[in-house]
Parts: structure tokens; C-alpha cells; sequence
């Protein structure tokens, strides 16, 4: 029996990325492996073919042998939520109605990149709710690097209260600590109902800040998932600066990982090497790591080992 | 057995609306209409679920469906062109595959709206002739516009080089003649293979002047495909004056339809106003048509009528 | 005595060219010879220094060289309105107060090309009101293709209820019949001050609907003026269909002229030919005109000299 | 007497802020203030009037007493360097001559917004070059973030290759430390003639890997700049563990520091706080730091401040 994702969702929702093997295929038997790894460390949800997670390299069937294997895998043991961004409404029904059916808890939609004005975003997200229909719930993706879309303050809360399906914001306006608590203000004045907040800012990079504004936890991806559940972990008992500390430990590889063009390549290398994926390798077009790119990697891991065991 | 589109294309190559019923169904037997129409008025092709027309609101069934009819329809008649221009290699192999087994001469690709270097540009086309594969031909959409993305005229030709099964190039740089004239020149000159330009430049606002320069037709909507087939034919024939004459007839009512906003629920009242489609209804997100807009619409028709009777 | 800019302005105000000599100088008795032209031609106004005239290419002193010039010649007979968009509110403060101080009648400001969203462009255009003063008249530039910002209706409308300086909106978001017939609306609902409205789209490409649509007259470039000024005329005296015929005949050329990237030289070589500026000179970065181009214009004034005949 | 930039710079060269009183009136007395810090600390260049150093707010006449004031006090010790990017040549080129007359060792330019095209783009450095004369050396900005125009490595080789005066490049394309190997690879293989290159990556958040690639310094700014002082003067002595130490130390507020919104309000608190210039303001339109801001910043120093402590 799914859960259906509501407003009480926290902690960390992994931003999964799609493992391939060397040649290319889609590889089932790493897809467990990463579903098994991201739950043990932690994770309270995963999201699945966001924008970032090469789900526009996959063939519409391959999408869906990707979302039923995860599904499986998880087995209703947390929330999974679906990318349905898409370039017309009609695509998005057909592909959110069928991994609903498959058991998904939710889809998060961004806006189209056409999108200008207030009133065009607003009413695309009311077209977007008739569209997904009264039982699928939503997360709306703020994301303006990826979409060039920017959303207001006042643009977000309209959105919610048009929206009763809309139960989380996925926060990664670059960086919007403001915005953040502008919206949580809002629903502690009672001007609108109380969604969850999940941040994805590059890879949590504001994460401490952003949990002390009120967010919930973090939706983001980066292959040491254990700094966001530690951060989110400390903060939630009440030691800010034990958040912080694990955070830092963390920061300069967090950094490197975030840059956008090899900042999947980095990612991948890392799981690979942690034994999460078979293959380090990304469908074309995408970039491949260079020797120095290697270099940087593992002297920042070193660095963080060590560090790490200072922490501890 | 299909005729596959090569560099000799040329003529009128109609983009096609797709019919909807009030309701919002596909419209096959519209479609079937709509067919017949283009050809008795001339076209000498057919271009299917392009950029601008409503394909991105068909779920991929429906894709599949309309495309089906159309081909059935043409039965071989006129090459049919399907846009194939996808967020990914793979759904780009996929729909490609699945269009040229159903009986499509080729597809047409404009490249992704992130792509900025001139290396990037050729980079990308150079992957869209490997996922196309030797067997499919290929139009090089060039709608910065639409796209974002701007090719140069040394671009362009490099593309033309690297890849053979590129046999046409759809033009509609903004206007762009000076471009024209400089890829025809190279071919002239032996530079590089020449290629079928057919233009798309805003319903055909320059077509007069870029058959000038070397085009060899036009690819584009207009509910009046007779003003692009006339002004074609008297150029041919050589009478520059009488392509002048039909197109500036026209040129009123073609301007009042190349609204980036109304623009396409112009063309599709007109046409159904003609009795080729039933309904003009456009899929939502999708503007409507104001009084005020019909009656612009209205004048213009009735001046257009007494201007081609005064012509003929 | 200067006559500052109101709300009643109507008619036709010239977007005046640059002139230069062959050589790249400011070209200042061929000012004088074009300020001449446009007021015999029918001009009720002037607007220099706008966004696509060159302004950029002018030191701050040949700006104010320039800007002295044409109100010395004009003196007085019409208003004049000069471009004061700028990077930033000092800057545009020092050259509205000193084109005011030399006599312009009103300044005209288009938003920064960094505003997204509605807060932020009514924000900005209150720090223009601001920043110009209680003196000083301006004019709303909406012209979304050199911006990139999309103003909606609602924004206009709160624009012009937060300023009671701007008098006049400048039109031409493309093509924007809807956006034109709904400010109207409001101002004759009582909902917002009644400002001037002159279109700029294209040269005046939209010129008769937009008569239709309430607006005042056109404020664009074309090295035809006549066609504005006659276009208005006959709207104004009632007889649509004459409107319409006069347009008709400029409309193949005035086409022409709007390709965005050789349309200021179309109009630079025009205007040379008809004898009021010396020469046809761009300054640098700037397009050259091609002998395929020449013969394009040289056979589109021929037609358009025959048409005309035909209509008196 | 001036020394001019050349091909040999290397260190921190310090991206300045431009200091206001309270009132919002430039502070002279606190770019005194500033100008030594800087120098104190081991800044071996400084770049005033940067993209983002609230150039645009100053009018001409301050953006001309702000340089001289800064090239007095600095009276020959450092270069400095000053930002020219223009929307047209004829600003440039008055702007440059002005400040290389005043005393300047080079100016800097970013290419303009609305360039594509490979071509587009040299031609318009071949421009630069010929507008800036052969006496004015230039640092090459490259900063996609803010102009929106992507430079290929090709393209800066060309540039570097058409303008001898090129002296510099500042390398911010983000974070492109492929394309910093492929530049300094293109000297060594005596392709191109060997530049500067200082990097500006956000507050220089890569800069312990970018010096590893080749960088000869940064130029950038920060609150501390005693980080990119150290870090260099680390990397210089071979202790790359020590320059990545040191950097570590700063990176959690120099990553707050470089949030696109605040961020410049940031590095004005905290200068203001550390006694550097009187006052924290920023010109209208700016941001204002919220409470929850400085408590961040505050903890953020204090751990900063704890940290360093331990390293030393």
C-alpha cells in the first residue's frame, strides 16, 4: 500500500542519479544497490528522473523499467517521488498517471522555461494541479539556474493556496535564504497552509543556514548522503554547531561536486568508488573525468577522511 | 514503398496544424481533410509535429496515431517530414525509429536550447547523425528564435560536411538572406555538398526575396499554403514581378497570422472558417481568438478577396 | 519655452536616426536636414536616443552634442523625447537632468534586462519615478525582444497608477493587440489614469488594429514617415479602409526594413537616397548592405512608387 | 610613472568595492582606508569598476574621481587595473583613455550580452583591440554568469592570438577547470603566446585547484582576502596541503559571501565590521541584510575565527 507524500515530509530525499552499465544499458542490479545504500544511510524519501538525473537520455520504456525496479526495491519502505516535468500537459498526465499506478508517493513539477510573467506561472500551476488530478500530490521545483523561470515570494504562496495537491516546495532558488523565510512566515501567520520545504541547493551547500530558516531537510543528491542526514540529524536535536562541523567536513568535496558541468561526472565516480554503482559511466552526451579531475577527487576525499575522524 | 527525402526536395512543403474536435480529441477526420487539402492546393510535402505545432500537448500514443493517419493519408503522394527534436538522444532514436517504420522520408531536428559554442553546436549534430543512423535523412532546423541558439553560416556548413544523410536545411534565421546567399555560395563553389533550403522565415514574410537568393521553396503554415505554392511557381517560371504580386496579396493577412501569440488559433480558425478542419479549438495552454481578433481577421480576408480578384 | 510631455500626446513621433558622415563624425547639418524632413512629413514629435538608434555608439559628449542639436533645430515646434535607459539610476538621473535642462519635453525608460518578476519591475519603475523627479515626464518603453522583460497587463497598470509622471506608453511588445485593447479597457473602467498609447511594433507592422485597438498613434522608425503619419490620418478622420490601403502599399517594404539585423541600414540607405541625411553610415559594429540586398530595395520602392500612384 | 599590465602578473589582484557614506555619497576617505588594506594584507594588483562592483551606479563624473582617488593613494605601488566593458565603443574607448591618462595600468573587458556566435564574439575582441589602441594592455573577462555569452577555449585562444595588447585573462567561466588546462597546455605546446591568468570563480571557491591548473593568481573579491593571499603564497612554496588548509579555513563564509543577492551586502558588513570602511552601504537598488543574515554571518566568523586559530 503507497504513502501518499504530504505536508509532514522532512529529512533527506536523495536525488537518485540513474546507473549505467560501462557500455551504456541501463544497470537493474546497481539500481537495487543504490536503493539499499541511500535507505541505510538514512534517507527519508528518494526522487527519482529530476531534471539533473539524465532522465531526458532515457527512451520513454526505459524510464519506466527505471521507476518500477525502484519502487519495487523500495517497497513502500519511504516515499518516492517522480520528476514529471514536461514540455505540454498532456505528456505530463500520461507519465505522472503511470507511476502513480506503479506506486510512487508523488511527482515534482518545475516550470516551463517559457514562463514569464506572475500570472503566466500561476496559471500554469493551476493547469498543472487539474492536470495531475485530485490524488496525486506534488512537489513544486523552484529552480531558477535550471529553468530561468524566477518565482516570487508572493508567486509561491499563491501557487500553494491555489493548489491543494501542491504539499512541498523544493526550494533551490540560488540561494533565497530570505525567500525561505519569507514562505515559512507565511504559514506561521496563517496567510497560507504549512507544506513541507525541501532544499536542493547545490548539493546542499546552505543546508545548516537553510534548516535554521525553517526548511525541513534537504532533496538534493552528492555522494556522501551521510552529510545531509548528519547535518539534518544535529539540527534537529538542537547542536547547530555539530551541524555545521559535519557540514564543513564535508563542504570542499560538496564544492567540487557541485560545478555544473563534471559535477554529475564527480558524482558518479564517487558511488562507483564507493562500491554503490558498477560503473562510473554517464550516456552521451555528458563529460568524462580527466586525470587531474581524478587528482582533485582524491585528494579531497583523503582531506576529508581525515577530517572526519577529528570530527568523530 | 517510401520515398526517402534527399538534397533534390523543393517546392512547398506545408507545416501542418494538428486538428483537434471542441472537445480537445484528435481530430482524425480532420486530419484526413487537412491532407487532401494541402495536396489539391499544391504542396509538394507534408511537415508533421513540428515545434510550433501543438506537438508537444500529444501524449506519445497520440503522436504515434496522428502521425499513422497522416502517412496513411498521403499514401505516398509527398514526402512527409516528422519534427523529432527531443530533450535526449534516446527519445530522439526512438520516435525517429518508430516514424520512418510507419513510412516518414525523413525527420527534422533543431538543436537543444542549452547548446551556446560553436563546438557544441557541431558536437551535437555530429551525435544526432549517429543516433539517426545511416538510413534516415535528416532537416537541419535553424529557428533561433524558438531555440535560443544562433548558427552561423560556418556552422551550418560544417554540419553539412560532417554529416551526409543532412540533405535539407529548414531556414528561418530571422531573416536572414545574407546567410542564404552565403551557403549557397559554398555550394557553388564546391565547398560543400548542396543541400535543399526550403525557408520558414514567419509564414513565408520573405519568401519572394529568399527564393532570390537561392531557396528552393518554402516549409511553412499558412491557412492560404496557396500564396507560398503561387508565389513558388511564378518564380519559377521566372516572373519575379507576378511572385511579388501574389505574395504582396497575401502579405496583410500573412503578417496579421505570424502573431507569436494568436498566430496558430488565426491559422486554425481560418482553416476551419475553409472547411478544412472542423474546429478551430487549440489544446490548453492555448490562447483564444477575441471579437476584436475576429473581426481584424475578418477585414483582412475581405481585402484579401477583392486583391486577388483585382490580380487575376 | 519647453512643452513637457502629457498623456494627451497623439500622432506620430519619429524615431529619428543618427546621422553620420561617411567617415563615422556626427554628422550635425544632416540633423538638421532630417529634423526638417520629419516635421514637413507630418511628425507631432521626435524621439532621439532610442534603444535601437545608435545611442550606444555615441561618447556622453557627442550624446549631448547630439541631443542640443535637434532641439535647437526643432525649437519648440514639437516635443521631443529622448532615451534615458541605463545600466543604473545615477547615470540615467544625470542624463535626464541634463536633456531636460537643454529642453527635451520627456525621457522614455524601458526596464533593465535583469527583472523577472512582477515586484521586481513595478520596484524598478518606482525608483525611475524616483529617480527622474516630479518634473520630469516619461514614457514606459514595453518592448520585450531588446529587453527580454515581459511586462503584463496588470504590471503596466500598476506601473502607471504608482507614477503619476509617466504619461505615455511606448507600446510594442509583439505584437500585443489583447495587452493594448485591455489597458484601454481599464482607463475607460476607471481603473487607471487614461496615459498615451503609441505603438512602435515593427515599424508600425500592426499599425491600423492597433488604431482599432485605441491606441494614439505610432512612435517607431521607418524612412517612409508618411506611411505613419497617413495611416493615422485617415484612422483619425474615421475611413478605416483608407487606413488600410495606405498601409498596404508601405507594408512590402516597411517589412522589409524590419529584419533585425540589417534593418537600420535598409533605413539609413532609404533616407540617403531620398536626400535628407548625407550618408548612409553606420558606425561600427554595424551591417553592411550587399548588392543582393540593394536590389531587393531598389525593386521594393519601385513597386511601392507604382502602388501608390494607383491609390491617389 | 605607470607601470602597464603584462603578460607577467600574478598574485591576488583585489576586485575593490566601491564604499558610500550612510547617506549614500562616495566615501573618499574610507577608499583610502580600503586601498591600503588591500595593499597590507599582500594584494599585488587591484581592479576597481567591476560588473559587479556597483559600477553602474556611479555617474560619470564619480566613476572618474572614485579611479583617480584610488590610483593617488595606491600612487604607483600596485597596478590597477579598471573595468571598461561598454555597451558601444565610442564609451569604451572615452572611458579607457581617460583612466590609462589618469594613471592606470589596463583596463578589463567582458565580452557583450548579445554576442552568440564564435565569430561574433572575435570580431567583436578584434574591435576591443583596434578601439583601446595599441598602448592599452586588457584583461579578457570571461564570466558567462553575467554576460551570458560562452567563450570556447578556441575562442580565447583565437582572441589571444588577434590582439597583441591581450595581456590577461580572468577566468570565471564556472567553474571550467578543463579550460584552464587547455589554455595553459595550448602555451606550453607554443600554439599561443603565454597570458596571465588570474581566476575569479566566485569569491575564488576553486582556487587551490585552479592554481594547481595553471592560474598565476586570482582576481576576485572577498571580505578576507588574506584567504587568496595565503592560499597563493602556499601554493608558491610547494605546500599544496597547506594552501588547501588554509583555504578550508574560509571556505564556509566566503561560500555565504558569494551568494548571487546578498552576497555584496555580505562583504560590505563585514568590511564595515573589520574597520576597513565606515560605512556598510550599498546604492539603491541593493539588498539589505536581514537579522537572521548576520546571525549567520556572525557564527560563521566566529567559527572562522576558531578555526584559524587551530591551524596556526
Amino acid at each position: 500500500m503507497t504513502r501518499l507524500l504530504d505536508e509532514s515530509a522532512k529529512g533527506v530525499y536523495v536525488l537518485a542519479v540513474t546507473p549505467f552499465t560501462d557500455d551504456g544499458t541501463l544497470d537493474l542490479a546497481s539500481t537495487d544497490r543504490m536503493v539499499d545504500f541511500y535507505l541505510e544511510v538514512g534517507a527519508t524519501g528518494l526522487t527519482i528522473l529530476g531534471i539533473l538525473g539524465e532522465a531526458t537520455k532515457l527512451t520513454s520504456l526505459e524510464s519506466r523499467t527505471f521507476v518500477k525496479r525502484v519502487l519495487e526495491r523500495v517497497a513502500g519502505r519511504v516515499p518516492v517521488v517522480v520528476g514529471a516535468s514536461a514540455p505540454g500537459f498532456a505528456p505530463m498526465r500520461e507519465l505522472a498517471s503511470e507511476v502513480m499506478d506503479m506506486g510512487a508517493s508523488g511527482v515534482m513539477v518545475a516550470p516551463a522555461s517559457t514562463l514569464r510573467t506572475d500570472e503566466q506561472i500561476v496559471a500554469y500551476f493551476d493547469m498543472v494541479t487539474a492536470t495531475l488530478g485530485e490524488s496525486c500530490p506534488w512537489v513544486l521545483q523552484d529552480h531558477p539556474t535550471s529553468t530561468g523561470v524566477q518565482m516570487s515570494t508572493s508567486v509561491v504562496l499563491r501557487i500553494i493556496k491555489n493548489s491543494p495537491t501542491c504539499v512541498m516546495l523544493k526550494h533551490e532558488d540560488s540561494p533565497g535564504l530570505a525567500k525561505l523565510s519569507a514562505i515559512r512566515a507565511a504559514s506561521e501567520d496563517g496567510d497560507v497552509r504549512r507544506v513541507s520545504i525541501l532544499t536542493g541547493n547545490g548539493g546542499g551547500l546552505f543546508l545548516p543556514e537553510e534548516l535554521s530558516r525553517g526548511a525541513d531537510g534537504a532533496m538534493t543528491g552528492f555522494a556522501y548522503p551521510e552529510m545531509m542526514v548528519g547535518v539534518c540529524a544535529a539540527h534537529a536535536s538542537g547542536d547547530v554547531e555539530r551541524a555545521h562541523d559535519i557540514f564543513d567536513a564535508y563542504l570542499p568535496l560538496a564544492r567540487y561536486e557541485q560545478q555544473s558541468n563534471i559535477g554529475l561526472a564527480v558524482r558518479k565516480y564517487l558511488m562507483a568508488q564507493r562500491g554503490v554503482i558498477a560503473s562510473p559511466t554517464l550516456r552521451k552526451p555528458g563529460p568524462r573525468l580527466s586525470s587531474a579531475d581524478v587528482a582533485d577527487i582524491e585528494r579531497l576525499v583523503t582531506r576529508q577522511t581525515k577530517r572526519l575522524r577529528e570530527l568523530n
